[in-house]
Parts: C-alpha cells; sequence; structure tokens
C-alpha cells in the first residue's frame, strides 16, 4: 500500500480534516494564540472568534440559541457531560433507557451507571437494525430520569426516529430527559433540533472533516446540567479548560463545509454507495445486506461475508489499500462480534465477516470501482481457506452463482 | 495595536505554538488521518506515532513508564480525572489538603468536593508566596485521601516543594495520594517525577508552545484512578474518545522543544525577567515586587502598582500592543482581586494594580527595553487620574522618586 494509492471507505471511523479546514485552523496556532478570556485585543479578538464559530455550530444543530452549545473535546465527553450532567441534577429519579446499539462509549456509561445503582432498560432492534421504539415507550415510568438514543447508527447506518421517540417519550413522563448521541448522523443529515423535544445532543467534530480532539454539546434552555469538567468559567462554567481556539475554528468552518455538501450527502454520496452495496451483493455469492432499515445514512453500508473471518478480509483489503471495519473503531482488537449486529440478530455465519464501508464527500466512482473489482477476488480468495467448505458450496449453488 | 507590533508577556495564561510544532502536526490532518484503533496501515501508522509520542511526554514528566502517561485535553481535565480518578477509588476516607492559591481550576474542584461532604484543608502561604508546608503536614490524619498541591504558581512563579511534600505526607501516612498540577511548572523547569513520591502529575500542552487543547496527567503504576470519560478502551480504558493524534504529536514535539530549551529559560530568559523586574522597580516609584520567593520560575514577575487600577493598566498596555495579565485569564471579567495575593497578604493599596507578567523563549531584549520605556509613561499617566492623589505623593516622597 501506498499513501497515494488510499481508498478510504471508514469515514464512520474518522474522517480526513478538509484542507479548508486546516486552513481555517492555521492562524490560531501561532499568529492568532491568545487566550479568549485575555483581556487585550489579542485575546478578546479570539472571545470573538470562539463566539462566531459557536454560533455556527449553533446553525449546524439548528438549536435556537448559541447559549445552548457547549464546545467539549469529543463525542464521548459530550455523552459522558450530558449523562452524568443530567442524571447528577436529579438523584431522585434511577431509572434509564437505551438501546442495544448504542455506541460503546454511551453504552459503557450506563455499564457504571448500574453498578453505582440505575436500573437500565436496552431497547432492542430488528433485523434491520430498526430501534423497537415500543420497547421504549413501555418501559418508561414516574422513575425515568433518562431516555438514550443515537440519532444514527454507526455500524449500520440506520437513523432512528429520535425526534418521535422524544415527543412520545415526554408525553408519557413530561419530566424524562431525552439524550441523543448524533455522532454519526451529524454531517450526514439535518439534525434541526430546535424542532424536537429532544433535551441533549453530542456530536463529535472528527467524523465530518473537522480535526479529532474536538466535540460539541447541544442542552436546550429548560435543561439544567453539572460540569464534568470543573474549574474555570469557560463555556458559562459547564466546561472548564482554556478553549481549544483552532480547534473550534476547525469544527465550525468543517460544519458549515458539511451543510453545504448535505444534498451532494444526499444524493452523489447515496449513489456511490448504493453502487458499491449493489456491486458487492450481486458479484459475491456470501454477501449479504446486514442493514436494510429504511431510514439510513447515505454513506454506509454493512454487508456480512458469510463463513469468512472479518479480520482476513479487512487485512487482504488493506494489501489493496481498501480501508474499511469491522464494529466499531473503540472495539477493535477485541475479537467479540460487534453487539450490533448480534442485537440484529445476523446469524452467526456472518456475524464474523461482516465489514462496514462508510463513504465520503471524498469517495470517488474510481475508488468504488476499483473496490467493486477487488473485492470478489479477496472473498474468493478467502473462502478457498475456509474451514466451511460444505456451507460455501451450499450457498454458492442456492445462489446460482 | 498592530498584529506586527504585538509584546506577548502573558505566556502563562497560554503561549505561541512553536512553527516547529504546527509543522510536526500538519501531516496529521488531512494525510495520515487514520483512526489509531483500525485494523489498516492507515490507523496502525498512527497508533505508532501516539505511541513515541507517549515516550516523548514520558521523559518530559521524567517517568518510569510510558504506560504512566495518559493523554487528556487539558490541564483541567487532568485535575479533574486525577482528583476524582482517584477519590471515588477509596470512598472511605474524606479529608484533602490543598493550598489557598492553587489554580482556580483546581481549587473549583474542591470547592464542589465540601459540598459532596469531603472536608478538606487549605495551607496559606507566606508574604513571598511561599507555601506553609506546615500547615500541610500538621494537617494529615488516616482520613486524608489526597493532598494537592500546584508546582509553580501560576500568578507569582513561586515553586513549591512538592518533592518533599509528597515525601513528608508519606512517612505521616502513607496510603494519603499527592496530586501535583504542574501546569505552570512543565517547560520552565524539569518535571523528573521518577525520583519523587508523587503519585499524580498534570500538565497543559498551550503553557509549553503546543495547541491548546491537550494535556496529559501522569499516574504512577501504583496509584489506580477510574476515568472521568467512561466508553472506548483508549488511553488504557481510563480516558474514552478517538486519540487526538495531531495534538498529540504537536504537544510530544513540543516537550521536546521545551526541554532542550530548558537551559535557556534558566539563562537568558531568566535575565530578560530580571531585567524587566529590576527596570520596572528602579523606574517607578509606586511598584512593588509581590512575590520575592526564592525558588522562582523564571518567566514570571509579578508587580503591584499601588493605588492604581490594574484593569486600566492592561487596557492602556494593550494601546501599545503589551499583552500581560491581573490574576488567571480563568478569573478574568471578575472583579474579585486576586486570590492568591490575598492569601499572601499583599496590602489593599497594590492588590489591585497588580500585574503578572509572564515570559517566554520568544521573549526579546527589544521587547523587554519596549515594555521598560511605556510602563513608567502608563503609570504617571493613571496616577494622575487615582482617587489616591495624596498617599501617592507621600509614597513619591518616601521612595525619593
Amino acid at each position: 500500500m501506498t499513501d497515494n494509492k488510499i481508498i478510504y471507505l471508514d469515514n464512520n471511523a474518522t474522517t480526513k480534516v478538509d484542507e479548508l479546514v486546516v486552513e481555517a485552523m492555521l492562524p490560531y496556532f501561532s499568529q492568532y494564540y491568545g487566550n479568549p478570556s485575555s483581556m487585550y485585543e489579542l485575546g478578546g479578538r479570539n472571545s470573538k472568534v470562539v463566539k462566531e464559530a459557536r454560533e455556527q455550530i449553533k446553525e449546524f444543530f439548528g438549536a435556537k440559541s448559541s447559549k445552548e452549545i457547549f464546545f467539549t473535546a469529543s463525542g464521548s465527553e459530550s455523552a459522558n457531560m450530558a449523562i452524568r450532567g443530567v442524571l447528577s441534577g436529579d438523584k431522585s429519579k434511577n431509572h434509564i433507557i437505551t438501546t442495544k446499539v448504542e455506541h460503546p462509549c454511551v453504552l459503557n456509561v450506563y455499564k457504571q451507571l448500574e453498578k453505582e445503582g440505575y436500573s437500565v432498560t436496552y431497547a432492542g432492534v430488528n433485523a434491520s437494525g430498526e430501534v423497537n421504539t415500543d420497547e421504549i415507550y413501555n418501559a418508561v415510568n414516574e422513575k425515568t430520569a433518562l431516555v438514550s438514543c443515537m440519532y444514527a447508527n454507526n455500524e449500520t447506518g440506520a437513523i432512528f426516529p429520535v425526534k418521535e421517540i422524544a415527543e412520545k417519550v415526554k408525553e408519557i413522563n413530561p419530566k424524562t430527559k431525552v439524550f441523543v448521541d448524533a455522532v454519526q448522523a451529524a454531517g450526514k443529515i439535518e439534525l434541526n433540533v430546535k424542532d424536537t423535544m429532544i433535551d441533549m445532543m453530542g456530536i463529535s467534530g472528527h467524523k465530518f472533516h473537522a480535526p479529532k480532539g474536538i466535540g460539541a454539546l447541544y442542552v436546550n434552555s429548560s435543561t439544567l446540567i453539572t460540569p464534568l469538567i470543573i474549574g474555570g468559567h469557560q463555556e458559562s462554567g459547564k466546561r472548564a479548560g482554556t478553549e481549544n481556539v483552532p480547534s473550534i475554528v476547525g469544527m465550525a468552518k468543517a460544519a458549515q463545509l458539511s451543510q453545504e455538501a448535505l444534498l451532494y450527502e444526499s444524493t452523489e454520496v447515496k449513489r456511490l454507495r448504493d453502487k458499491l452495496e449493489k456491486g458487492l451483493l450481486s458479484k459475491i455469492y456470501n454477501a449479504r445486506l446486514n442493514s436494510s432499515a429504511q431510514k439510513r445514512v447515505p454513506n454506509t453500508t454493512n454487508i456480512g461475508f458469510e463463513y469468512i473471518e472479518g479480520e482476513l478480509i479487512l487485512l487482504n483489503m488493506n494489501d489493496y489499500g481498501i480501508c474499511a471495519s469491522s464494529g466499531s473503531a473503540c472495539t477493535s482488537g477485541s475479537l467479540d462480534p460487534s453487539h450490533v449486529l448480534k442485537a440484529m440478530g445476523v446469524p452467526f455465519t456472518a456475524l464474523h465477516g461482516s465489514i462496514r464501508f462508510s463513504l465520503s464527500r471524498y469517495t470517488t466512482e474510481d475508488e468504488i470501482n476499483y473496490t467493486l473489482e477487488k473485492m470478489p477476488n479477496i472473498i474468493e480468495k478467502l473462502a478457498k481457506i475456509s474451514p466451511y467448505q460444505k456451507e460455501l458450496k451450499e450457498l454458492k449453488e442456492r445462489k446460482g452463482m
């Protein structure tokens, strides 16, 4: 693999920083480096710059006021800050509802909260990866402090009806707070939080062509949270630490560019994703579409290659410079199959050989053609060394390929 | 003020990012942007890069093993993670000892912990800004979970004997943990943590010419902390969130450059600081050295201009492009006088007119000369409009100036 020949189809793991974003950030390292809290112009200028960026991120969330936007250092921090922050405000309620397919960074917070005495209901998903909303609604009671549902799943791309969930939950218990992890939705679909009953929403810059190490949390004006990082007055006292000016500027620029590219995402990126998906399914007899959710973000597809080991597929793809993933990056290294695909009931035969392809606005037709050219060879080669020769043969015959 | 004419003497608030640091970071935005957790080369390469950076930061701390180094997003996060992390591991002890002059980000954590039931002893300082270590030792008891003392004070530059404090505290109660906020020491003096009994030490990149939004926490191998940000496996499970590769690389480069410049700091930066300090004290009759601590970081001086309002001094300095501060940036905007100078017993007459000048390796002789030329005019102009004409006249006569 040479650096020039990387086919990057793992944009749900992280993205290339847009070069316009880097350009926007650069002056804030060595030229306009003042602390926004400082009295002099070099500082005051940056205070203004942070304010403008907050306005831009407000637009990105589709929020009412920039006072509802808090900068963080990651999607994980946004989630921890929202969940811990809203729960510690009211210790009288000890029930939480979430889904089985949340990102590990969110699930692990709930696992920890269970140890601390909270009772957590995990709603399931159907075979397409769509959340069973009734399981959420049926679980809401007067003790339910929080309902937490992701906007789009990182592995399947399935979009969850978070607007409807927030409305129904509040019909049942108006005091229940709703947190939405929108890390995989931001930059792919409109967030439009102001038209919803959602109380809190978290995003991560590096999933939409901003740098790593910057995120944001939306908290609506009627929701009170305690800070996770205590100290200085920054972020209205909700998150201490000198503002990360270059990255804040970068994320604002990335948000603007992503906003402008939403139509392109939903047409051209989707077209390429569909081409890749249909191509793989038609060319490879043991390929299986893991998520046929009706609503899906336009860049993601998750394909199971039955009877083949996912890690081996990825290693072979790497030899051709094609980057994709099995599961989320945050769980890689572990040999457990994806908790998302398990929750969907993906059969054992495909569970270990499932690959997520996630495109971006940088993905080209050539790259998709190249991937469609190489993948059948890779799978064919690996099928030959699979211990499941009998099953593969039967499958091939059944598919008539 | 034009951008070309900034005299930046506020390096304890934040620093210019070294251009070599920016250069080191640049490839990791749009070229090597892989998630370090990913299976393919674009990711694995960054995993290696983060490992190398951790090794460099280990050297910077003077730690034994890079396993003791955790990347964070700020000095505030490092402090919150250390304090919360070590306390939640052992809830049986409810006593903490710290100093009255800690950075607000640390003090506010303890104020919050008091609300949560902890008892906190705040050790005082003498008129030079040196901590009364006996107040610490006398307070240690079997319930003392944590002693928390900064390495160098951000406002006065006074260096506290943290190595000695850690040793004596552990003599009295070997189970008491010791956290050192080294944010203002890092890059100015050797940290050498491995030769101490200190358990945890926090630093912030943007105080030593790395970018904002990156910090680190040293936790020795015998100290167990629970994570502040729960989720993914990153940082050995102690801090979730995709690694901020460019900033981690940048901080490692900044650490290396600062390490190489330590001799320059202790000779040339100190010479310029001393020149500025002596010059201001000899040229301006109402100037008063607020900290004459025997041990001080080489870049900092804090001068009180009696009977003059600090904010007015700063505004006038800004007209000449000279950047400095009163108090810490994190408390600016508040009209309360510095809690550090108050704890030192700085008289009321100087408390409101105290200015911290903090140099860096970029500070030039010309800049110091320019500052020494302008400051007397500024103070003279403001003295004329001070409501304390009688007192100023008496002071002038007493000083024979």
